[in-house]
């Protein structure tokens, strides 16, 4: 060996992706000048409340790891203040100050949560003011600052106010009791319930940091198929616990509560919404739990589907049910969320239409604090959906959003699949109605409202409004399974907060703030960000085909199953193809599922010609001649897209490559192996795909698309066991 | 608030126990100049080798963590050079030098894994020599002498000399293909079956690094309730990319496998071991998985053991079973570990006596290559048992010692329970047994060998001695589930290498390596972790008591349970308690149990005068006025041993208290929150059980000792669910 070469050291792998997007590493020299220069101390006047020393906190460590130095408490004598204040503790020399009053102006119409930051002269010395109506704010405000002087490094100018557009911001955590995590990918549950209520781990305040700096300020703990006990005394120790850890990062807790947990629990004869002793029992099981969890938020209920009990069984409808879970929470302030992902294993139509067909007609019946929630489409997250009937069809009841951010469909935490994309797709559509409950048409022509622009609309007294993103979070230590699954509970907060954002620049500050890459190379990120959703759908689910996964666990292809009990489960159901064509046709020919869509929406969907090509399959029933716009086959047309996926994640794997030097090796070598293996699970897809619906259109394969590797049977006969998130 | 105070900075914790006791934390300036001056560069002649290899990356990563030098590549030419070399690829100045013939003499003497550390002067220049007959030994070189200069600091002065005295140190996981872990108490599996082959996380090398650092040199992967599928190809690919990550440390990986595995993965009529064609299935299987694993271990077999298929089933005897698993494995040099842990359903004999009728009759008739795995105690790894009666029992057959790490029945991860101690005691206890085949007796008077003379001497050709302890690691970060607990990975790690070293002095090594601490603040930890020991005996099972605890959780007590189907599964058969005393019989008038044991240990356990107190009531019923050699009755030493459990955890907690300056605040929290919350458990423990046997001997507590909290119904009424430990 040659002499004097140092000895490799391999280092503590420190960028394992446990610090998210929160790693404020050294900044360049300049630009931690400026920090040091306008972060000397801070300036905390007012009352101590705990989510201002958290903001304290998170500003210290920011400032300390961008720029080395350490933050003083200071009283604005000095140079360099940081002023960190709510209105109402705004000291002498700023409500004396001449611009006091059009900050005041400005910061009144920021609501609870908004905050306002903005560089002024006090004194004659420069300050920069981070406030807010209420302390939470100031938490907002101080990760606000801190990103932008990441991302544009002009510490003393930075001028920021910003207020969220949907009130209540939340995470379901799929979370069981046992703590396997129902479509988890990044290991067991975060909650060590065992060890709850008394040992309460550090990591729960990382993650409340981590929901916090996007504005994330709802949680519910456990699984929507929810157990009973989890409203016994022992477990609601467990998320009074859990409650009081993360209140001072704004966060309120939910439980997912299971409609018969009365019986369950406590031996009642029936569960029934309508029987007094029922709603007792619910009243005081809410005060139980307020009195533990003074700030409690509420309950979040599935009920009526996939075989949990629920109003139905008692032949009452889903109003008459959530509306108890209501009266008991009301004279608390809770709100229910009621989920309105439901089918029934005794209804023969479409499963398509089965949620709108219950709740649409209950319009207006739900009580002020109820939340309707509703799936982004109305089968269940798959890689492209179009949006969900209800959207705008209840315009006297509140709604929310539920989005998928853990990859049940799109490849666990194995596939590299971004979906700040879909849910920018989603939320830009317009559904063709008004959002009026007076005027609910559209004139012809007017494509209506948006998706986001319904959700930030809130009917009801109270102003309720709310979107809901199904957890990805685990104990893994990087939290999400993969590093770039962090991509999508990060654009999903940050959605949340603003829908009418931009995903690409959601997407390009995550990755400046998470890989500590500049403005150029975050480009080159967000590009493979972008091809990868695609790519998923495409060597999935292409041209508007859905549910065409493997039984159960949902991993990997099963478009041939067909022998299942309820037709509803089978991809069969969902293809439909035969030796003359392929797809659901569900115009008025077929289930008329459209029908339930605006009139506009459904006009244009009704015709293939004009229904957009990645959603034909999903409506139509088309001839696998069919001629594409782009003068392909449809036949021809799908095996190129099962072509284009995988060609998309060859793409992916070059395009990582290409930023070794631009990203640490640990994380890069650990995304890499995870492409190659997403190289590997799309080609299976392709091969199975194409194999199988070969074996039904008895047409020859395009030219230069290769032959799958096996013949169908090797596919059929593939089995996987102990998937993950199959647990509970 | 004041002016010019730091606003405290939350550390990210770096302190969570992850780098276990090889954390390299600086040392003070003279002991780390000193080390500068001794290992500037590393002189490493011959051909690369992976251990050598992994051993150079240590030694870079603990000179530069210890005294913040860059270890360079040299040739001896320098000063200050650390030589490491195998005997065979010594220097010339070394080969040539005075001190070779003696050096090579010594090595001579140590085996294949130990290894010589030696300070030299070559060619005029001092030099460390951390040499070795082969390259695994220069890693464990590389371990001892930076855990001596951590706990010495004479760099250059290290002299040492070691060699295991047992041949295979190996974990058992008791880990599921799903990710479960069964009595696994700190989170899922490290290994990510899912992910795996392809996927290789970068914990498995360092769980490799710290195995090696204590001389582990064997893993069984899997739980030893298996499944077939764990010897299909899916999985065979998955333990042969874990064995290349692993085989640089030093380490082998075994299998646990099913008996029935034929019959299950490829559709044989049946598993008689004495069916050609099982026969010649076994063989094909070992080719195949050699052919992936040249270095494979073999087999850790369960077999007709609470549900598990064996050789019984077909009347065969567990030796006729346990030969063609070795047969198989013979061509390759693979070695069955084969259990002894059976008892059966259908024998109503005192389990306490099965294995050892099952067994010893056996001796002689296993194949070389065949380990008989006895735990070690006859019961089940209860929180004190006298050595299983099998030890010494079987002079002409491998017998290996099982050690549980993990702690089923010692309060999970949630109690401090240091464990080096009850394996000190164990390996101690002599047995009465000479070891000799053809004199098995010894004279009158002649305590026979101890449990750990008897393990480090090989009976049959080949030279087979192995310990094997069931692992307490998952992924939690901190490894083990608690801080604690690493101790026992640490300890089991070290007495498996030296039977006969101290608990103690392993125990104060540990905490110095793991919490920094001087010797003086090692001392004091140590005698908590003494103290640990004992308070889980008194207040779980003092006297003797055992098997006392709640059913198939573990968790709790449970010593009024008598419903279950098989009375060997009520904590009731084990204590006999009535109104006259307590305690089993296992004496000639009892269930003669006794009668296994060598002559001398029969005679002194069948008398209550000369059986140790501690173990009164394993081997004798007594009436609860018996007078105890202190002068107490036998109810009063009953509930005083409680009393002092309950006081002994107090007196941890105030222990630890004082060790708030010495220890890292974040550890520290962590350790005082699970020892209030064994203070909790520790009183349930105590009062349940208090008033269960009051309910029983109807006598008043003694003086002083408090009546329990609650009514004996109340504890009879707690239910816990989801405890962990309990998947697969």
């Amino acid at each position: 060996m040659p002499t004097d070469t140092f000895v490799p050291i391999p280092a503590l792998p420190l960028e394992d992706g446990y610090e998210l997007w929160l790693r404020y590493r050294p900044l360049a020299s300049a630009a931690a000048q400026a920090l040091r220069d306008a972060a000397r101390q801070v300036w905390a006047p007012g009352p101590a409340h705990a989510s201002q020393q958290v903001a304290l906190a998170e500003l210290a460590r920011g400032v300390h790891g961008l720029c080395g130095a350490r933050l003083t408490m200071g009283d604005g004598s000095g140079p360099g203040t940081l002023l960190l204040a709510c209105g109402a503790d705004w000291p002498a020399a700023l409500r004396q100050s001449p611009q006091a009053a059009a900050l005041r102006a400005q910061l009144a119409t920021l609501g609870d949560e908004g905050y306002l930051i903005a560089p002024l002269q006090l004194q004659g010395r420069p300050v920069t003011l981070l406030t807010a109506q209420r302390p939470i704010g100031l938490l907002y405000a101080v990760h606000a600052w801190l990103k932008a002087v990441q991302l544009g490094g002009a510490s003393a100018d930075v001028t920021l106010a910003s207020s969220p557009a949907v009130r209540l911001r939340m995470l379901n955590h799929w979370d069981n009791l046992d703590r396997t995590v129902e479509r988890g990918y990044a290991g067991q549950s975060i909650w060590d319930w065992w060890k709850l209520p008394h040992i309460v781990h550090a990591r729960y305040d990382d993650y409340g940091r981590a929901c916090a700096s996007l504005g994330i300020n709802a949680v519910s703990l456990n699984n929507v198929n929810a157990k009973a006990e989890v409203l016994s005394a022992p477990w609601l120790a467990k998320a009074a616990a859990l409650a009081d850890v993360l209140r001072p990062y704004g966060i309120r807790v939910w439980l997912s509560v299971r409609f018969s947990t009365p019986i369950e629990l406590d031996g009642l004869p029936t569960a029934d919404p309508l029987n007094p002793q029922v709603q007792v029992w619910w009243a005081r099981k809410a005060d139980e739990i307020y009195a533990l969890i003074p700030d409690f938020g509420g309950f979040l209920v599935k009920a009526n589907s996939e075989g949990q009990p629920g109003p139905r069984d008692y032949d009452r409808n889903h109003a008459e049910g959530a509306n108890v879970f209501a009266q008991a929470l009301a004279p608390h302030g809770g709100v229910v969320f009621w989920r309105a992902f439901v089918y029934s294993e005794k209804n023969p139509r479409d499963r398509h239409t089965q949620a709108y067909s219950d709740f649409q007609p209950l319009d207006g019946q739900f009580a002020d604090n109820v939340i309707v929630q509703v799936k982004n489409g109305a089968i269940d997250f798959q890689p492209r959906e179009p949006f969900h009937p209800l959207f705008g069809a209840m315009p006297r009841t509140s709604m929310a959003l539920e989005l998928m951010v853990t990859k049940e469909y799109m490849g666990f935490s194995t596939h590299m699949a971004h979906l700040g994309l879909q849910y920018e797709e989603l939320l830009r559509t317009p559904t063709g109605h008004s959002g009026q409950p007076d005027q609910p048409g559209v004139p012809s022509g007017d494509p209506g409202l948006t998706v986001a622009q319904l959700l930030v609309r809130a009917p009801r007294p109270g102003g309720l409004t709310a979107i809901a993103g199904v957890a990805n979070v685990g104990v893994d230590r990087n939290w999400c399974g993969s590093h770039f699954d962090q991509a999508n509970w990060y654009a999903f907060g940050r959605l949340a907060w603003d829908p009418q954002a931009s995903s690409d620049t959601i997407a390009a500050e995550w990755a400046r703030l998470t890989f500590g890459v500049d403005a150029a190379d975050a480009a080159r990120i967000v590009a493979l960000m972008r091809t990868s959703r695609e790519a998923v759908v495409n060597y999935m689910a292409p041209l508007g085909l859905h549910h065409q996964m493997a039984t159960g666990h949902h991993h990997g292809p099963g478009p041939w199953i067909s022998d299942l009990a309820r037709p509803e489960w089978n991809p069969v159901y969902y293809h439909r193809a035969d030796a003359q064509g392929i797809g659901f046709d569900r115009t008025a020919s077929g289930s008329n599922a459209l029908a339930q869509y605006a009139d506009g929406v459904a006009a244009r969907w009704s015709d293939p010609a004009s229904t957009p090509p990645e959603l034909l399959l999903w409506f139509h029933h088309m001839p696998w001649d069919h001629t594409m716009r782009d003068g392909r086959t449809l036949w021809e047309a799908l095996v190129d897209h099962y072509d284009l996926g995988v060609a998309q994640v060859a793409e992916l794997i070059a395009g990582w490559q290409d930023l070794a030097g631009a990203i640490d090796a640990h994380r890069h070598a650990d995304v890499a192996a995870h492409l190659a293996q997403q190289l590997r699970e799309a080609l299976w897809w392709r091969d199975a795909c194409v194999a199988y619906f070969q074996s039904i259109s008895g047409l020859p394969l395009p030219a230069g698309s290769p032959a799958p590797a096996h013949d169908l049977a090797h596919y059929q006969g593939l089995r996987f066991l102990h998937a993950p998130g199959c647990g509970g």
